[in-house]
């Protein structure tokens, strides 16, 4: 009989009994990797089981409660204690990444984090071993499950609403969808990829995010009708010697490789001179995936030893990028109004690329698309325009990602 | 000044060269990674350089010789004397797999090959780590960028001449491209992908293929018109209790993650009940890329201990798959053909899922798609149809990848 390998896990929901099982499940092959037996000698659930005794027997703590407190206490008094951790807490780690690491670092234990990002998609490994010596040089990412199935349906023709209802109905949403539909949970994720590609340790706060709740069907009308995807889109590049890193929601040309991704699905595109781009693809959540990605580090604890954490390095983050837009305005369908919108755009060097413009009755809708500049300008002459009176809403603005490899 | 780690070079083309430049630009990355400097100690060409001297000094062989004589030789000699190998080498792994992965485990050196497969897309490390301990059930794969080329093309509207041509032309296909072409470096690759993901010892002459010469612009317009891809497609999967490793054309709907997959890039989807499914994509060749996938295992090498190597598993390795085709035949355009067809295929259990029929004068051209049967069912209805006296060509039939995960 071949040694234990013993194993805590804290939280019981979804993801921990589809650990528990699947663990059981694939025992044998865990002891064939590896040469020892993955035990579970401890669950720790909200009314039962003790973190200390869990901690003195384990080797190993798999965190799957989620949150920051108490689940960074328990973290770091593991680490502290040498016991390696496996964890699928986003918010953890984007917003105290660096207490851990260190105490990870200090104590000489293994802190993996695969199913905190993109689910069962690899894309923490890659980074952080296949890439590991490679100069990224940017990240585009679709790390919302949720937000990626409601923008499908609105692409069929659901309202915003419809979509999100249907989300919730077959699970892919929470009764509040605030974290997902924000933003918010995806720029949790890119701050921990920019923290893996670029060293650079930057938390949740720092991170701009724009969600998807002003989208409109007409948004995803005409991304179709030109051929263009309309993602939430996480990026994480270098940008003149800093960093920039934020979430928004932005149109894709047809061959970017993150314009199929379809329904609740994850992709991230990772793009360097030396790689040109890599695309992993694969379902963003699901109990059942989320402890797969769990076991896959549970392996590679076991297998390997303490890989050593580059240290942190600082990046200037930056906040006002260059962009292409789309702009959707509703106007009173007169002569003089493109010249007007035309002109105020111009006053803020915006140079238009395109424009569409069809009537409805007294009103017209006018869609342009604008050439790259700084977003802080774009937003001064949308703030102008905004004013005129012949605007029936307030226009709406959309980054537009151009063809870049070809 | 930290310790070095000598790395000895068989081989100086163009991978060679890229890897000797990427070395010296990422050995600070790499010495803050693992603490030790990489260091190259030789270079053997044809020309130049003792292997036996730079054997003696090196603590990791890179082989980029290719083919099996004298890389065989030379990766043995180097587990042997328990130095680690990192090796682009599909032909080799894909041949004498089992005798090199037994040296490596015997010395305690180890063997690592991302860029034999799947170039920078990293496959390799995803089934031996994140997936180890998962049970795989299929994995599909464009694994050759120059046959993905020119289906790109023809796709486009070029003949299968033309396509090639301009492979060549852009450097992606050789002087003499039948390796390529014919399906057989596939099939090298997926023998290596099916060792790894399913333990089983497959060598490449066990692993059935066709190849793309075949194919007709025709059959590229038909794939557009019904919205399906049509791609080289190699396949490894458990089924009926035995396995199947195979690389043939095929059509994929447009949902599936490879159909969108264009111009020389490859792809890997990996299914199992646990992941559903990954997909992962990338420049398929390239001797950057191909330099930065070896720069990968060189990190992995200088961080990790021996990695055990499950042992092998022996499966039963399946020749008549069941599958969906579609047939394409020239026919005389005059009454009872499609009935006569009809009648030939319902003799070998063969059901007709669409059929459609355009006349060209006194041809007609009558595709069909039949419901999943054993090919050599489907062969010998084939044979017989081929011998009637109204066919005006022999009919091709090409398999048809139905939709799965919905």
């Amino acid at each position: 009989m071949s040694a234990e390998f013993k194993i805590g896990v804290l939280g019981a929901g979804t993801v921990g009994s589809a650990f528990a099982g699947l663990l059981q499940e694939r025992a044998s092959e865990v002891q064939s990797l590896t040469g020892r037996t993955p035990v579970l000698c401890g669950v720790l659930t909200r009314d039962k089981g003790s973190f200390p005794e869990i901690l003195a027997e384990a080797e190993l703590i798999v965190e799957l409660i989620g949150g920051i407190e108490p689940a960074r206490e328990y973290v770091l008094r593991s680490l502290t204690a040498g016991k390696h951790v496996v964890s699928a807490n986003k918010q953890l780690l984007s917003q105290h990444g660096e207490e851990l690491f260190e105490a990870a670092s200090e104590h000489g234990a293994q802190l993996r984090y695969e199913a905190a990002v993109a689910g069962v998609v690899p894309v923490i490994r890659v980074l952080s071993e296949s890439l590991a010596a490679t100069r990224i040089e940017r990240i585009h990412g679709i790390v919302n499950g949720t937000t990626n199935f409601i923008l499908t349906e609105m692409e069929r023709g659901a309202s915003y609403e419809q979509a999100l209802a249907e989300a919730q109905r077959q699970g892919y949403a929470e009764a509040d969808p605030s974290d997902d539909v924000s933003g918010r949970d995806a720029a949790a994720k890119m701050a921990i990829l920019a923290r893996l590609a670029f060293g650079a340790p930057v938390r949740l706060d720092q991170v701009p995010y724009e969600g998807i709740e002003h989208l409109q069907s007409d948004d995803l009308r005409y991304a179709r009708e030109l051929g263009l995807g309309l993602k939430l889109i996480g990026t994480a590049e270098r940008l003149n010697g800093g960093l920039s890193v934020r979430v928004h929601p932005a149109f894709l040309y047809a061959g970017h490789p993150l314009a199929s991704v379809s329904g609740p699905f994850n992709a991230v595109t990772v793009e360097s001179d030396a790689i040109t781009e890599i695309t992993m693809s694969g379902p963003g959540a699901g109990g059942v995936q989320t402890a797969s990605a769990v076991l896959g580090d549970l392996v590679s604890v076991m297998l390997t030893p303490a890989a050593k954490i580059p240290p942190a390095t600082s990046f200037e983050l930056l906040g006002d990028v260059r962009s292409a837009f789309y702009i959707h305005m509703e106007v009173a369908d007169r002569p003089g109004v493109l010249g007007t919108v035309a002109h105020l755009l111009g006053d803020v060097g915006a140079s238009i690329k395109s424009v569409a413009q069809w009537g409805l009755g007294d009103n017209a809708r006018l869609v342009m698309v604008i050439h790259p500049l700084e977003e802080s300008r774009l937003r001064s002459a949308l703030a102008r325009i905004a004013e005129l009176d012949f605007l029936h809403s307030t226009p709406r603005a959309i980054r537009v990602i151009e063809e870049e490899f070809v």
